[in-house]
């Protein structure tokens, strides 16, 4: 799933020089179309290929049944749907999400929609890809509480279960595993993408997919250097950057106990830094940061100007970006909700 | 939605009688099906009609959104949807629920699967409807935990929610009310019916529709007198009787401080009286009475004969009844997971 490509940082601060002298009039229509397709790409219609793990349909669907499915977690009352609401942009609106025994998350819940597209997953990267992190909030002691056991020993009692693994991994004598589980929640999750945004019809010579106001915003995203990190299919989510890289961000927004990245590395030089969140949707995902302590477009533009690029944004500014960011916002993945299979006396009760 | 009518308990048992004789041999067809219909109804194809409430396609699509909205609860994490899974049967397949703050609740979540069939809502029956209903977890405080207001108040911040209710409440100035949102919940879960079971076929007249086992196990059900409280359309749901009438229950089953109806009329006569319960998809909704604690079919029709009839059933016949209760599973409603309003600045936030 690596396959964007990103510009280095050197590269887009030469694209803003280059095109700085076209900012302040209104340019010709293709040439911020070029501009825009030389940092970024359209969310393809259909789902990318996941290496070693095939979407089919059979597969897709049990991982659709696992991700609604409040049987994986250890109290049977929180699903992979409780903090990445497929109505609520992939996010649950909230700071921090909450989990098991009501206990509170260290950072704020990420989208899963276009989350196939990020060059690894969480906020500090633990995860290499969606098979990866699937696994993880399973046994979170403060999300779902549970073990990769346990998951197992539920899911093997219930004969829908059973039948449906064995359909999703034919030719394996025990399909129910742990890996599998993961595998087509991944599937499933591959194919939560959200294509067609105004942005993207743009990007595919629909000149009028964006009005002026958001062609200002996107000239300014371009010149400002926010495309530095906010570049590719996802407009960010491929690459690591330190989160206060010209000024210290307030201390709400970045508390000096959440170390970022070192937590995974060990390295000091990975204080603070984290995944460059993708800004798909992002109109439908407030609240922003890994604290989930900026409530509005408006706040996070500012403080990201702020702290990444050392520019103050005026407020006319910051309406320009705000409405670009607006134009980010693709086709909602339209999901059935799933029909779970029953459980049996055999199945573990939740326990609080 | 009282249209339902109801057998009193001498009929039922005049009609044990009169069929007692059939019994031990392999009886016409026709005569079952006739005495089933005598007692039971199907699932109709097409939702009823709410008194006051028409079911307009834009007031059930913006009650599916609020259903699904976990921001009509304080913390923003418990939806309608947290308790009643619409993927499991309607229930949360918990003994008694999880809500606001990790509290246990006092009572088996009801499956919201064919309730508008229901005489009245709730294990007591302290709502009238649906409606009525709809507006007590909101309020509860270890169940959603919020106010009226408080939901309102959240509504109101969203523009796609007060579009949605304009659509759905045309011609009124203000329709964002908790009148409302109640209403377009109820029109919601109203369309939340299973048609088709197999033993719905079989009363609209497809023999073939139960097996041999099923057709005893129905023969047993109404010559026992299951039928005098299990009857109608929802096979249960119309009528109230006291849990323990000819035996007291086990104390797991019946705790003694947990009064029933009671607490609703505050007549002694109503001590340990409950709603009784719908039978329709109940191989899908376990664990079984209003406290949970029976976790198979088999136990739970062993207790019912025990303390309701009087009657120790045999393991041949438990597992008559329990396939002939098998036969009780509709088809299950097709909902789309809808996309929910964006949240603004003006929003509230969770609050744990």
């Amino acid at each position: 799933m690596k396959f964007i490509e990103f510009l280095p940082l050197g590269l887009a601060a030469a694209g803003a020089m280059v095109f700085a002298a076209a900012f302040a009039r209104e340019e010709p229509q293709d040439s911020l179309m070029e501009d825009a397709r030389f940092y970024f790409e359209p969310i393809p219609e259909e789902p990318p290929a996941l290496p070693g793990n095939e979407l089919t349909p059979a597969k897709v669907e049990l991982g659709k049944m696992l991700f609604f499915d409040p049987r994986l977690s250890r109290s049977q009352f929180v699903s992979c749907n409780s903090c990445h609401v497929l109505g609520l942009g992939g996010t649950d609106g909230r700071a921090t999400s909450l989990g098991h025994r009501w206990e509170l998350g260290g950072r704020n819940s990420p989208t899963v929609l276009n989350a196939v597209f990020n060059v690894d997953q969480f906020w500090d990267g633990r995860a290499d890809d969606l098979e990866d992190q699937a696994g993880g909030p399973m046994e979170n002691p403060i999300e779902m509480g549970f073990t990769h056991e346990g998951v197992v020993n539920t899911l093997q009692t219930m004969p829908g279960y059973v039948a449906a693994f064995k359909k999703a991994f034919p030719g394996e004598e025990e399909p129910v595993t742990i890996g599998n589980t993961k595998r087509a929640i991944a599937a499933f999750e591959a194919t939560l993408i959200t294509p067609n945004a105004p942005f993207d019809r743009f990007l595919e010579g629909e000149a009028d997919a964006l009005d002026q106001q958001q062609k200002r915003g996107l000239r300014l995203f371009i010149d400002s250097g926010c495309v530095s990190c906010h570049s590719g299919v996802n407009i960010g989510g491929g690459q690591y950057m330190k989160f206060g890289l010209v000024e210290d961000p307030d201390e709400k927004y970045r508390p000096a106990a959440d170390l970022g990245r070192e937590e995974v590395t060990g390295e000091e030089a990975d204080r603070y830094v984290y995944k460059v969140p993708s800004l798909r949707n992002i109109a439908l995902t407030a609240p922003y940061f890994h604290t989930g302590q900026a409530w509005s477009l408006e706040e996070a533009i500012a403080v990201m100007g702020r702290t990444q690029l050392g520019i103050g944004f005026s407020g006319e500014e910051i309406a320009d970006i705000k409405a670009f960011l607006e134009s980010l916002t693709g086709e909602q993945p339209e999901v059935d909700f799933p029909i779970l299979p029953a459980r049996t006396p055999e199945t573990p009760k939740g326990v609080e």
